[in-house]
């Protein structure tokens, strides 16, 4: 079976069969065993200050773990040797994020946000992602660190 | 002017007058400048699987944020002089976390959750609290570490 | 063979058979399957401060993962199968600390330290352990979180 | 007087004032307002294995600490106005590190280590940094991210 295939599919349990990603409303601009990349556009619901339009924390923790975990995701299908495939199903139902750090750096303002994430320690039982938000003009408004339950 | 009432008009702008909040369906059980508790009730909305019902780990995280804030607000108020009473709504214009650290601990499963946060460094530009997430039968399933602007 | 042993023995391994542990001069006050508690006595070399005599970061965040990690290795021992304690070797060759989170909470002054830990996670593949280091006199000094690789 | 003469005379307090560190015997390769850059040598002292010759997690930690705080008191120089650079000493008695998060990613074996810190957030009360820590063959073998009070 196609891995980038596989793992396309496995985007898209992210994006449409989580009912809190669907509230979020985020879609998949890349993702690969390397990197991955998502959007979120900016809705009034989201906002978490009395008196100005920006995200709420929780929304920018959210977004965060989201593209990690995805990547996460995809890291563990293209280790999976070929004849191991079909045990991704049961390979994503153990995954988790075990715990994440965000740093926030900036009011979260925008049309919409870019949330991109990087692997930097990739294990047989645990990865490590790097992420960041930015909104649609490439300003940076958070900063991430999540470690992933993969094994 | 009375400084518990500061407080809890404080922690009801944080209920009311934030969106991302009144989303969540949050409520305050306890908010003084030693602790604060808050209660987040079971929605379909916050599902984070694609198969179990389950809290996403962005919700999770949102509501330990919240709590923590909260109680930095209130420390802010425990801590300014009666003169400097009226300077509140300035002073927490400022306020902002700074980081979070979310350790997931167990499934997010129950029917409502209880979010508590206590101050482990109080100063006068920043504070730190530790916040816990537990179900309504006492289950804990997080554990956070909050550092909030305060100055 | 008896795990209380196999506890003690590893303790050991911690506080002598590693070069920067007998730096620290660190020894074991508990160390079961449940806690962890360490002494740290003061030393000039530890100073982190051009003007103070306050402990390095570093003096602090090594102490608290030492007793993470020493809690973590305690929990292994105790979760094996008696079949498979003659594995404790080659379990613990790969026991890690995967990220630990340190919150300086007031300046690193004493005569010694304690540094306790206790479990909040314990998993196959992952252990999280909470952390702190108080004075002589119980002053909280720092507060910790430990991820470990244990599996 | 010259900000950056300023600079490299605060750099020297932490690698000669302080005791810890001439116990670590870092030098300064790259001091200022946007990056800075340490060299450790290996020492035997400071293994953190019974049976490897890698870093103990607290050396790497306390590396991580400095390089990240000497460039949020480079940041602090920097940003003063020039009426006020008499300030230094008592704005850096006051630079504390808040928190840090530190990510290990793979075994610290080698013959030397570089350490550097790039600045993700430079407010007037609190600085963020992102740090990494590679031996002498460009692998690295740790990621940080640390909060400093600096106002």
């Amino acid at each position: 079976m196609d891995r980038a295939l596989l793992i396309s599919q496995v985007g898209n349990i992210f994006v449409e069969k989580m009912p809190f990603n669907r509230f979020l409303g985020i879609s998949i601009k890349e993702l690969n065993a390397e990197s991955a990349r998502i959007e979120l556009p900016w809705q009034d619901e989201f906002i978490g200050n009395p008196t100005q339009k920006i995200l709420h924390g929780g929304v920018i923790s959210a977004v965060l773990d989201n593209v990690g975990g995805m990547l996460a995701a995809a890291s563990i299908i293209h280790k999976l040797p070929d004849e191991a495939l079909n045990s991704v199903p049961a390979k994503l139902a153990t995954l988790g994020t075990i715990d994440i750090r965000t740093d926030f750096l900036r009011p979260g303002r925008g049309e919409y946000f870019i949330a991109s994430a990087t692997l930097i320690r990739s294990g047989n039982k645990v990865c490590v992602c790097r992420m960041e938000l930015h909104n649609q003009e490439g300003v940076q408004i958070a900063f991430g660190t999540g470690t992933y339950l993969v094994g």
